[in-house]
């Protein structure tokens, strides 16, 4: 048997070594593959390698050289591990050496998991400037607010300027509107010399529709198994060993090249492997590799909707070793306690003792009926400690994705949002903010694309219409393409020292300096948290 | 929250109790449901319950009675949960009192796994009869051919007279052609007496095309994973605990209502669960408490294409405590090596040393990068002891779905066929036999249908000829659908008694008792056998 043990790990894409700019891409089913060099038009012929690879080395190739590639002469594609798209989706690749940025972190210490205060942002709306910079602008204010670690929504290129994030088709590019590769690392520096810990939020579960030529490079999706998305990314299948050695050294990348503190990995429930080693633990593996190397903590968090403390436990105990995850249960405890409308997923929610079933157990649902998904749910988190779940009142999604982005701020009273604050920032988990709340911003946060294929826009017009037939909401939904949506999205800075937003902002600066002070609100220790409810009353008592 | 800790355990279809009929149907998408007595044509309305149940208590129904369901006024249908389709897959079902069968086997004790010997058939081919009572004629022969088990393929009511048993659409029914449920518990009751265990394989991965009413009933599939077959069955999507409790079930009752000693499910790679429990694993577990409450030993054994422990770990270890499992690839390394051609599957093995890995560390590829599969493959099974694996040099699949069904009595030397017989019978694992190998049955084992509806039919026709494109075969299909493929792949049963058939026979039985003899031979521990081989010499040395 000549088989070999593994296939070879390592990134994709271009590497500058000092003169040398190192080429490796995985294009299985090609007969011939070469990169065309923008400026000059020159091509130059790629090796193929062992499992499917194509490499070369060349000294034509530096920062900041566009080029694509050609496989089986056919019109040149960009590079699917490209770090740098400057004319979009479509257009070339940019050579862009990661090793140039001159960090002034080398000091830093991640924040511990357990202290974390996290603050949701998306770039195209935190600032006018819709871009890297202008968050590096709000870096004091978010410091006198009181959190310790922003999460920014999606930064990998999608197509045109204004989208949420998770139409994506680059894993690997920072979107060139934001400020690219460069600027991110820019601004993770300048968090760092603020104390503020940075959570990118990545997506491995699907890829965006535009500008998505996967398909012309390798087996990256499977038809084994559908997501809300389409056919879900191959991690498991025929081609496999290539694509989850891609997104690991996408996580690796980050943390090693950008020096992320952690990331938010997007609806891991939708990231299908059947094999026997799971795509997330192997990427914890991974992790801990470099971490072992470089002594940086980084951490892994995951946003599942499965109730499965699988994905949390340690790999030791069988888990996929994952530090944290997103509960949104305890936010939809929350919103029908406060008042809210229980339609759709909200439907298996009934208040205060929900409330007070996830202070206590984290999930709402650990093997009950759930008459929403027609069945038990679940699993019993006992002995998970409370770092490990990620709640608020709001995010992206929450907000978002009602059919007209409402905030807290236009569907609850001035004091009930003091309630929710409360409820989440003295909470035994990890407390995280969505960007605005704490001023009680009123613009909404709608959803918005800028697709320039035209049938793909009104295909997600038609789209949005459809996902809000469950919540049987009234009205039109905001045209996610018109450029107004993405405008009326964005943070109004004038307002945060202004009468009852000025209130609302010193009430969360209060809470979260309660939260650091008190051992009893930062020890996030569950067995010593007793919470009851008052169903009558509508009172929650946190013992 | 009124929220239900676990929906209603407990078997659905009909069971008699004295003057007692039971009616229990899952119909959760149902506004009425009816009971239609066959004889009288009288209706009985059920009872609609939680969970999308529908039960009538009647003394109008007793051991014998046809019946068929009605829903929202539409035709009436046969029951998903019959045991019994007297008149084949679309007529109505019949209710059999299970617990009428006067047992003799009170003393029965199940063999030890790690003593099996098993020997598959296939109850239309192993006799003339084709029924379970020629099964039973046979049994004598096969004690004093030395095994100990038999495996039956799969018996749940499969349209028409002829088919392996994977098109079944019943799976609580047994094939009325063969003698139906009464008629099994004959055999396994005469099999106990001649001190031989009941394999029975199940189907739980599919439902076949033909008299296919579950999706008039409920959720039974999913549309989130895809199999071989279309959308797998729904094990952990809406509606799933309805599913689970169905096929769970229909492991009690053969075990409970049986006898049956041991399940063979098919392909379990195909059963797609991603919930915090596996529906193996909760298998096992209502299966343990079963042995708990009755005394009786029973094994799980799995067919699984995924060389993954996690299957056959311990459920304390995180696995699903699966018995045994087989294994393809030393029936792969074998064949090889015997000089079978390396098409298709067969690609990835090259002889002797994969045969001796196989006799070392049972899964040969155990974490190399297959090239078939495109993909590293499989993981170490170094704590799984020997019991754990099922071996073989011929199976209903690797003869029946070769194009023309040859088994090795054609395609090998009767040196050769020896030779193999030995090295399934020296394995360190628990070796199993396919009817008629013993004698060097002559016939082929061709695949056979006898669906009645004819586009079917034309499909599985089609299929067939599409099926062997990978494989380069040479030649035409055998019809599939024509009678003479099923009659031509019967046993022969004046052979065994004949020239070299003999000499088979009687080599098989000495191997069989020298291997129950030998202490080296059963003790199937592979760590004191060092398997080795020289590749010049094409040997395999065992120590």
């Amino acid at each position: 048997m000549n088989k070999v043990m593994k296939t070879n790990k390592g990134r994709s894409g271009i590497s500058i070594n000092g003169n040398k700019a190192s080429i490796r891409l995985w294009a299985p089913k090609a007969k011939n593959a070469f990169i065309k060099l923008h400026e000059s038009g020159e091509k130059l012929a790629l090796t193929s390698e062992k499992y499917g690879y194509w490499t070369l080395d060349t000294d034509q190739l530096k920062d900041g050289s566009l080029y694509q590639y050609i496989l089986d002469d056919k019109d040149p594609l960009p590079d699917p591990a490209s770090v740098s798209q400057p004319q979009g989706v479509h257009g070339p690749s940019e050579v862009v050496d990661l090793n140039t940025y001159q960090w002034t972190d080398a000091d830093w210490n991640n924040v511990a998991l357990e202290d974390y205060i996290i603050y949701e942002l998306h770039t195209g709306t935190f600032t006018p400037e819709s871009n890297f910079a202008g968050i590096e602008s709000k870096l004091d204010y978010l410091v006198s607010l009181g959190i310790n670690a922003i999460e920014i929504m999606p930064v990998a290129q999608f197509p045109g300027g204004r989208n949420w994030g998770y139409d994506g088709v680059f894993p690997y590019a920072v979107q060139n509107t934001y400020g690219g590769p460069k600027g991110l690392q820019q601004l993770v520096d300048a968090c760092h010399q603020k104390g503020i810990a940075v959570v990118l939020d990545v997506v491995y579960n699907h890829l965006g529709p535009e500008g998505n030529y996967f398909g012309e490079y390798g087996h990256y999706f499977t038809e084994k198994y559908n997501t809300p998305w389409g056919n879900a990314i191959n991690f498991d299948d025929a081609g496999c060993d290539a694509v989850r050695e891609y997104f690991i050294e996408n996580v690796l990348m980050w943390f090693r090249d950008f020096h992320v503190d952690a990331l938010r990995m997007d609806a891991v429930h939708a990231v299908k492997d059947f094999g026997p080693e799971h795509i997330l633990s192997e990427i914890k593996s991974r992790v801990s590799e470099l971490v072992a190397k470089t002594g940086r903590q980084h951490y892994l968090i995951v946003e599942c909707d499965l109730n499965d403390t699988r994905f949390i436990n340690p790999q030791d105990k069988a888990g996929f070793g994952m530090d944290s995850q997103w509960i949104d249960e305890f936010h939809h405890a929350l919103r029908i306690t406060a008042g809210g409308d229980q339609t759709g997923y909200y439907s298996d929610f009934n208040g205060i003792a929900d409330l007070a079933k996830s202070y206590s157990d984290a999930y709402v649902y650990d093997g009950q009926y759930s008459p929403h998904r027609d069945r038990k749910f679940g699993v019993k988190a006992t002995d998970n400690p409370g770092k490990q779940f990620i709640v608020f009142s709001q995010n992206h999604d929450q907000v978002g994705n009602r059919m007209l982005g409402e905030r807290s701020s236009e569907l609850f009273s001035f004091e009930m949002q003091k309630l929710m604050a409360g409820a989440v920032l003295t909470a035994p988990f990890l407390p995280m903010l969505f960007m605005g709340e704490e001023y009680s911003e009123p613009h909404r946060f709608m959803y918005f694309v800028s697709h320039t294929d035209p049938e793909l826009a009104e295909a997600v017009r038609k789209g949005r219409k459809a996902e809000f037939a469950a919540f049987h909401a009234q009205g039109e939904a905001p045209d996610p393409v018109a450029e107004e949506t993405f405008i009326n999205s964005q943070l109004q800075w004038n307002l945060p020292e202004q009468g009852d937003h000025l209130v609302m902002l010193n009430f969360y600066k209060a809470l979260i300096a309660l939260r650091k002070k008190l051992p009893a609100l930062h020890h996030l220790d569950r067995k010593h948290v007793k919470a009851s409810a008052n169903e009558e009353q509508r009172t929650l008592i946190l013992q």
